[in-house]
């Protein structure tokens, strides 16, 4: 009981790693723990979106362990183009240690989890992918390009970085998101270009 | 596809509801959503412990939506002894609302998630609640007695309050915590009684 306790207090730390996206009308930015709990209700909210059959439950339980490495690493801006390969390295790392704070089987169901979600090749792993380049859009598209405009961040990189993982793991949220970037784009993207 | 989104942009307002308990080494308070991920977690992590065989899977989507209610109510101390009820029919008109942003199947399915975690009656709400009930203890033991401090909680009221739902969806978490609690009082309750 005491491992299990003292890897849920562990990850306590993941509300202090802050992503670049700031809640709807809050004066802060979001952190990979609130973040973790609202993509797996986009994805229980999508299941039929999905390209295919496939288990939510598993879907859901990919995207509640899938940030813990960055209780080490910290975030990364998904449009990162440098030291990509270092950050998973690290990130392994750290999930090694911390799921390691648990009792089997839990340790290695977690660790199982999270390197189906980071190999992206199971309809359920594309599935959680596409949910989770997805929300810094939503929320982008909802709050005057907060995160893009922040970061200098054009349509072009945009479509050219979420666009295939999207379109690979739920085409139904892809035609949608594609539509409303294009939309913002011919009406100036969020004045920064 | 939109009201999907517009459901999912609405739960964004759950990372503004606060809680009593602060996150270890943090100088705020958590919010809900945070706490919905990180209790998830716990359940997962514990479910070896439950009282029966239950369907994890169910535990875990009752704990993701269990306190949506709160973006119209706010959060409540459980030990609130006061307005329980006015506060639940409250609730409960707060995620017909905003369910309702939903299609069908989801929006029943939520629905009926959140009215079996309410209820209380199912092995696996049963441990939802355990696992709910014991996560401020868990901090608190943690972290000096934090939210009880701030509020003027007894030891005899924690376990009074936390006690009975605990033993009855997880009882070896009651085992532990009991036993926590127990040492905790007698070197002095974090040094307010």
């Amino acid at each position: 009981m005491q491992q299990i306790v003292d890897f849920i207090l562990e990850l306590d730390k993941l509300k202090g790693v802050t992503r670049k996206n700031r809640p709807l009308g809050l004066d802060r930015y979001e952190n990979s723990a609130e973040h973790s709990w609202q993509i797996a209700l986009l994805a229980y909210s999508l299941v039929q979106y999905a390209e295919t059959l496939i288990d939510i439950h598993r879907v859901i339980a990919m995207l509640l362990v899938h940030d813990i490495g960055e209780i080490d690493t910290g975030d990364t801006i998904v449009f990162a183009v440098e030291g990509w390969e270092e950050r998973k390295a690290a990130e392994l790392a750290a999930v090694t240690r911390i799921f390691g704070m648990l009792p089997e089987p839990r340790r290695a169901e977690f660790m199982a989890l999270w390197l189906e979600f980071e190999q992206a090749e199971t309809p359920e792993a594309r599935f959680a992918h596409a949910v989770d380049r997805a929300i810094p859009a939503l929320l982008n598209l909802a709050n005057n390009g907060q995160s893009w405009r922040e970061n200098g961040i054009s349509h072009e990189r945009v479509v050219q970085r979420i666009g295939p993982p999207i379109k690979a793991g739920c085409p139904a949220l892809w035609i949608y998101l594609e539509a409303r970037l294009a939309e913002e784009h011919r009406t100036g993207w969020f004045g920064i270009e």
